[in-house]
């Protein structure tokens, strides 16, 4: 069975769309040097914004020193309430310096270390989108108390903030992260109530890897020649619960995204 | 068989001795309304800070506000070097909101948000003292390599910062994060090449609940009676590598803790 995630989208959509009534949101998506795959997501966003009222503005940049001073730039801007880099940055980038140059109260991704620090004080306002948006489709599925998650892939966007979000004390979930060196990972994944997987490679996860009944989130965006596959082998959808690739994860994180842009908006700078 | 945890300590401890050489670090411990235990507590860290040409000087407070006065006060004040907070604080306050004024480079417990953000880009070195010296004790006595560990609690000081760290690509353990939420936690202990126990109940982990051979870190210092006992039954150490309590994971943590300060004081701010 599929989830329907694209009627959870819809339902945050619902009110961002309300709280634009009020304001004017305004995000701004910086990129640098970005491939043919970037530019058409970065132009998804805006379409999506538009659809929303959220004012987008994309700048497309040539270095990373330019990045920085546009973050240090739009982070004092007061009409500009969302901050969105694309990602990955070019070959040598320092990461974690740039992502420190995002004030903490616009960094709608969730990459300023702050933000991701502050998971661990239960303070998810600013949690890394894509962690919040399986948070979220988990919540809305299933009870999270006692049951067994095993999350693959241990990216600082997924696999590691969602795995601190699912241990927080209204959830109580029991957390496994594995990854490339795991060993056995099928035994692994066949004790779960719950898998997540983010790895990148399509087809990944296998039917024989997953219980009957078992929930399954698939983070992974593939494009297989013209299509766009997910870390799922389809036939998975047999026998589980499974998000749909495309129109699963990154839905509802895309309206998370756009959410947090309104809220900003509307509350003065707090999530 | 029982860790030799006091020569870990021992080693660091000579590394921060021929720091203390060349430099005047100075660490300064906070506590507000402290209990006898805290009080004994920050003693002996004195005492230790003493023994390592270590300045340290303990402030007694009234209340959470004038503890935030002294955080601003001595993260700008260039003769101090590191700062501590005792904890619990008292009920109501704000844990983040403290941690948050404590200047980040100066953060020698890592509980600064930004810190802990920074473990999920790899960056360790204000890491949360207590799971630090877990790392330095494992990456010592074993291969963390693939294997599987258990780690039982999930506060920000131990069991979330820790399974973090473990995760990075250097180390690459497969890490499960049980609470007191977890179904059949002896399962899972059972499966684990390393079992970490820091829940605070005076020996919770019974020997029937680890493998023969197992490695386990005892985190937990629970005063029985006139003794200071840990959270895993003595009787697991005729099965399995265990650190002992008292003289185990504590005294590497004050080792680490005191190191930092040094390190700061010789390299003008960062660890």
């Amino acid at each position: 069975m599929f989830i329907d995630c694209k009627s959870i989208a819809k339902s945050i959509d619902e009110e961002t769309i309300a709280l634009t009534r009020l304001t004017k949101p305004k995000l701004v998506s910086l990129a640098v040097n970005p491939d043919e795959g970037t530019i058409s997501y970065l132009k998804s966003q805006q379409k999506k914004a538009k659809s929303l009222n959220v004012e987008h503005e994309i700048f497309v940049l040539d270095n990373v020193e330019i990045l920085s001073e546009k973050l240090l730039e739009f982070s004092k801007d007061e009409t500009v309430h969302g901050i969105f880099v694309a990602h990955p940055l070019p070959k040598g980038a320092d990461e974690l310096q740039v992502a420190s140059l995002i004030d903490p109260e616009k960094d709608v991704e969730g990459r300023n270390p702050v933000n991701l620090g502050r998971l661990m004080y239960g303070e998810e306002g600013f949690a890394p989108c894509t962690a919040a948006a399986i948070v979220e489709i988990l919540t809305r599925t299933t009870q999270l108390m006692g049951k067994n998650v095993v999350i693959v892939g241990r990216s600082n966007t997924v696999g590691l903030p969602l795995s601190v979000m699912l241990l927080r004390r209204d959830r109580s979930a029991t957390v496994t992260v594995c990854h490339t060196k795991t060993q056995n990972l099928e035994e692994k994944t066949l004790q779960a109530d719950i898998v997540v997987v983010a790895v990148g490679h399509a087809g990944f996860l296998k039917p024989e890897m997953v219980r009957e009944n078992a929930l399954v989130i698939d983070v992974g965006i593939n494009v297989v020649g013209d299509r766009v596959v997910g870390d799922v082998d389809p036939e998975v959808e047999k026998k589980c619960s499974l998000t749909p690739v495309p129109g699963g994860v990154g839905v509802v994180t895309t309206a998370i995204l756009m959410n947090r842009v309104a809220r900003i908006a509307s509350r003065g700078g707090k999530v």
